[in-house]
């Protein structure tokens, strides 16, 4: 937790919070911060900043706050991803908050086990939890907008091509030979295939939705390494 | 696993594979191979290729193999890791073995802690089992080169700057604003440092051993993040 993130309920006024729980054991257990210590912090989807401890026991931690900077601009980019095996599936997606992604979209595929869906780690405020632990690794307060696509068509018929909105459209696939496009119009749109990778009929879904395929070379790498060596390359 | 990866005791003839317990688990509940299946299989240090189902059940796994493709290539890229958290040392581990890096030093740093050294999961072989499993993952067949520095200042003065070898040194190191090099002059040394960072005196002696900063941005990435996203800017 590099940033302890601040949720509205927290505020028992605008420069004064007041946390429990996680958020309290982290500071105390592993920050071991004590009275007059400053953390750093931020307000979901506001301002991050500075706050000076005020207390800190085994009841609360309450912060004295100075939220005067901007959270870092989120990248131009959407990640449609293969929903992932349960065990993973929680990595992923706090890495694409941490990365930076605007938005997610967790997808249906042929290849994507119905009890997937159907993981307590599937539930919204699960979710949720993830992306706010992405968030405070990487330091930021804006949550990605995430979307879950229980249908694949619909999803790539009807709302993919407005999605990507004239910029760039990627689909991993290995062994397709194509490169990563040398000029990147943003926003980019680059979805993620599941274990096992995309059918053919998916990939043809996606390429008439607009999306290119791009092959990441030989090595076939886990959803969670794939994605950062993909922002990593294209940003 | 999409390669199975033989160990050379598993061969009962040249073109003849055993295979028990893990392996034989993985084929049988997540391939769900049957007799005359074809798996994508690869000799340690070895040539890759397909094995045939000969035998599947309870005991053994029996492959006739076929084994005619060279491992992909290694990327020229020496990764030096300083030691993370025992919970996600393994992953680490894994993903440096399937990104490609020819090889791996677990360094010790101010910030690691002493407990980390001691954690069954840094025995060699527990780390062997890590890497074994990354290029199971990436279908390769070739280990990187594992190194345990316990000591910082003997490896980073002492066999660092041979390490270097007159390609390109980086440390990764937030707040610095310095980009990544244009041209990049392989072989690659890339260095990322605890959580909590590098302290001054560390950064200043890689600096001196040859290693130029690196910053990521204003988001602070968990390891494997960071170094898939490195990986995948670098190469």
């Amino acid at each position: 937790m590099n940033l302890v993130l601040l949720l509205p309920e927290d505020l028992v006024a605008p420069d004064h919070a007041r946390l429990t729980g996680r958020r309290l054991a982290h500071v105390r257990e592993v920050h071991r911060a004590a009275v007059g210590d400053e953390l750093t912090v931020g307000l979901l989807g506001g301002k991050m900043g500075r706050g000076r401890v005020l207390r800190l026991d085994d009841e609360a931690l309450e912060l004295a706050l100075t939220l005067d900077q901007a959270p870092p601009p989120k990248l131009p980019l959407t990640l449609v991803i293969a929903v992932p095996r349960p065990k993973v599936l929680n990595r992923v997606v706090a890495a694409a908050a941490s990365l930076g992604a605007a938005r997610l979209v967790l997808l249906n595929a042929w290849k994507v086990e119905k009890a997937y869906w159907a993981s307590p780690r599937m539930k919204p405020e699960s979710l949720r939890d993830q992306l706010i632990l992405g968030l405070e690794q990487a330091k930021d307060t804006v949550l990605p907008d995430l979307r879950l696509a229980r249908l694949f068509r619909p999803f790539v018929e009807g709302e993919l091509p407005e999605l990507l909105a004239g910029g760039t459209g990627l689909v991993a696939h290995p062994g397709t030979g194509a490169a990563a496009p040398k000029v990147l119009v943003a926003p980019v749109t680059l979805a993620l295939g599941p274990e096992g990778g995309w059918i053919e009929a998916e990939l043809h879904s996606l390429g008439k939705a607009g999306l290119r395929p791009l092959d990441l070379g030989p090595r076939i790498l886990r959803t969670e390494t794939a994605l950062a060596a993909l922002v990593g390359r294209l940003f």
